[in-house]
């Protein structure tokens, strides 16, 4: 297996893109913008939907599946929203494909058969599923409604990139409906918190929760709630966003309720998701110049057992024990791959499952046998280990929950290297330009100091950290008072 | 809670309608032939899902996901099954709208955002999937691929039925490339299997299985298996259907294959798929007047408690034993809710659950508390017994098990009751007129006398059973020479 992967020092890009390719993780499909997700990348992000829908059950939430179109004039019900969509979005417009009678097996668009309303492709459900709710809500009684879905969505980016900006992408996304604002609030917040709990235990990805600014809020919230992360090459990225959509759908859609008085009012409204960009960041947050490093907690295979042979002899003897610790490994739920194939050698199997990213490689050979030992080796270090037969399972069963730990903490580390507090433009540009990562600087709070940043630096506010100090400061950009300090960067 | 069903009798296709809506499965949407899986419907769906890909993965097979669009020359590459959808798809033709300069605050498409090519909704993704492949393949090391994709489909029917026949629809399809066609046969017959597997032991529905006529095909497949179940109005449902595709896709898309001497060869494909359609074979085979009936190893609950209690005190004394008893259950696996609700009276909650099919009630009041007892009612036969606290748990674990038997057995006993062997077109109208059900008839094997009798009653071949007798005999309708007997019926 020849890896050949363009290091990241080089050109982080194109080793992200290289190595999602060369991992199994997606390609490029032949549709413009779509990706394939391969067999390994999907089974990494069916652990991802596992954790999660098991998270969204506890918080009492259930599953439920919409429509995949959106009729117009649905979709243009809620202003802010449609607006904010409109401009990027597959448009269905026939329901018929004829023959072409000038060039034959050719198909073309049916021209009588033209729906009478167009159909948008659903790029988030808000409008169909509000459109819904109004005939779930009628009292008091009926809230809160808690749902989510798991989809596709379209949304027409004209750049993209594999997981990370795709035309069609999968997610879930959550839709509750509650007689309180108080408790849509507490609902935004607690779903940006069941985020951070599984980007933090289960991706090994610390992140910062915050507030979006209200020129990065989603069209259509009163407040967007989010988890940003970092990637190694210092750019932010945001990982999962909680809405508080205040009224704004429920008077869209005349959603309604009689309260314990009988008194009609509208309902408040969350939405909340996150979606297969995650396996962007998952990658982008571990991984090396060698390839995938995978946290043991999402491993499709947390550990491959590699046999070293020369003869059928030793092959079989090796098999045996190597099936009675496979035994001994399932028992305790831990993911385990034999790598019994014969048509590969040992270093190309080695440097296949190092490219995939896999936690644990146990070797075992002639000699190990002799000795009663087996190689562990580590995927995050690189480092390697001989441990005796009788301390292999416990051996490797703490090593995956320290790999899960050390991982988290590199990141952490990493992150903490990474957040720069500056009191100047001067400053700033110079962080930004040389060292990347978050900038923590005062702000005015207008949209328009923002803008010029943006403009002329590519940096965004990426959140306003929900754990901000409160401090009297001047805005890096205009001067103007400040009471407080926001994270900015150039991020995916 | 009042029912209000309409009853079998009266108007089955009514009945069925109603009570999907009814016991919360699903609604019609604002958006034409669409629905909305309710959070209750969407929690069987779930469960079948669970049962069926842990089917799939045992037999070998990994989850992938494709694009959900396909560009029109992708789509029409393999002919036959290009010509079979074409006349029911939605076409995307434009991506984005703009402001309606006319009326403010409205949308248009816009004309400007035109796609260069159009993209076809999938209908179901052979021609994307083998457009992969061709990618994937180079040698027989690759061989076979067994990949399945959970999916939304569309096809635009024109006349919808909420799970039976809707615009848009849920479901698995597995797509596999082979190196030889008797393993691509192996493979179509096996899944064949798995889904006859899973009908009767997990959805309690005896299937019969067999391959479909030539009329009847899967469009661009050399041969279609399918799985056929009997409805209680008499009419047959098929309930899954695995594809041999021969070479048709590898041909259309060029994927071959370096053999073992090195010889380029196409590859074999099949395909297979179940859908959401299983939700109202579901509900249509053991549901009653009252309404679902659900198997146990389906049913989101599988028992509920009812508490009966007139004072707090009461209510307090029986919740504490009834919490002891949900321990115990959930430590078997058992699904249970404990309806607490103070809201409802015991007759309200009795009717709601069954109407929604749960399994097994059991209902406790301060009698029972004195006794030591508890009253559990059978949903299926609507019987009930009183069973002593120290033999409850095992009583209600056996009964989860009986009447998941019971119910394949009754659904077995009317399907044997409703085949019907006839020697005359005279018999056969009789029998479909009046007593329905599969009519097992000699067929002279032409599709022009298929045709006719589909013309003259409605009645369709559902399948050639696999294990049909080979036997001489006169087509019922030609007269012409037959070698075994056919199944007829009248289907969903």
């Amino acid at each position: 297996m020849s890896k050949n992967l363009t290091k990241r020092e080089e050109d982080y890009s194109k080793w992200y893109n290289e190595l999602v390719v060369k991992a199994d993780l997606a390609e490029n499909s032949g549709v413009r913008g779509c990706m394939v997700i391969k067999p390994y990348g999907y089974a990494i992000w069916e652990k991802m939907q596992a954790e999660l829908d098991r998270m969204f059950k506890e918080t009492g939430h259930s599953n439920a599946y919409f429509p995949l179109f959106v009729p117009k004039s649905m979709f243009e019900a809620e202003e802010k929203n449609a607006e904010g969509f409109a401009k990027e979005c597959a448009i269905v417009t026939h329901y018929r494909l004829k023959n072409d009678e000038t060039r034959p097996g050719k198909l073309i668009v049916d021209p009588n058969a033209k729906l009478e309303e167009e159909l948008i492709v659903r790029p988030t459900s808000e409008a169909i599923i509000w459109s819904t709710y109004k005939g779930w809500v009628q009292s008091y009684r009926d809230l809160p409604l808690l749902i989510n879905q798991w989809a596709n969505v379209v949304r027409w980016e004209m750049r993209t990139r594999l997981f990370l900006r795709t035309a069609e992408f999968l997610w879930q996304e959550g839709h509750t409906a509650h007689a309180t604002k108080a408790e849509a609030i507490e609902e935004s917040e607690k779903m940006m918190n069941v985020y951070a709990d599984f980007a933090e235990n289960f991706m090994a990805i610390p992140v910062i929760k915050g507030l979006k600014t209200e020129t990065e809020r989603f069209a259509g919230a009163e407040e967007t709630y989010c988890i940003e992360a970092l990637m190694q090459d210092g750019k932010a990225l945001q990982a999962g966003t909680s809405h508080f959509l205040g009224q704004n759908f429920a008077k869209a859609f005349d959603v309604k309720y009689a309260n314990q008085e009988g008194k009609q009012e509208y309902v408040w409204g969350t939405s909340w998701g996150v979606s297969t960009r995650l396996m962007g960041a998952l990658v982008m947050t571990h991984s090396d110049d060698n390839g995938l490093v995978l946290p043991p907690n999402l491993a499709p295979i947390q550990v491959v057992i590699v046999p070293i042979f020369k003869t059928d002899d030793e092959f079989e003897k090796i098999s045996e024990v190597v099936n009675g610790l496979m035994a001994q490994f399932k028992k305790l739920n831990i993911s385990i791959r034999y790598d019994n194939r014969t048509t590969q050698k040992p270093g190309f199997k080695f440097a296949e499952w190092e490219l995939k990213g896999v936690p644990v490689r146990i070797a075992v050979g002639p000699k190990d046998l002799e000795n009663g030992t087996f190689e562990v080796a580590r995927r995050d270090t690189l480092t390697k280990e001989v441990v005796s037969k009788e301390e292999i399972v416990t051996y490797v069963s703490d090593l995956l929950d320290t790999i899960q730990k050390d991982l988290f903490q590199k990141a952490i580390d990493y992150r903490t290297a990474h957040i720069t507090e500056v009191n100047s433009f001067e400053e700033f540009k110079d962080v930004l330009e040389n060292k990347g990562g978050f900038i923590s600087a005062h702000w005015d709070g207008t949209p328009e100091t923002e803008e010029k940043i943006k403009y002329l630096t590519k940096a965004t506010i990426r959140c306003i950290p929900l754990d901000r100090v409160e401090e009297d400061g001047k805005c890096i950009f205009s001067g103007a008072k400040s009471t407080g300090r926001v994270l900015f960067a150039k991020a995916y």
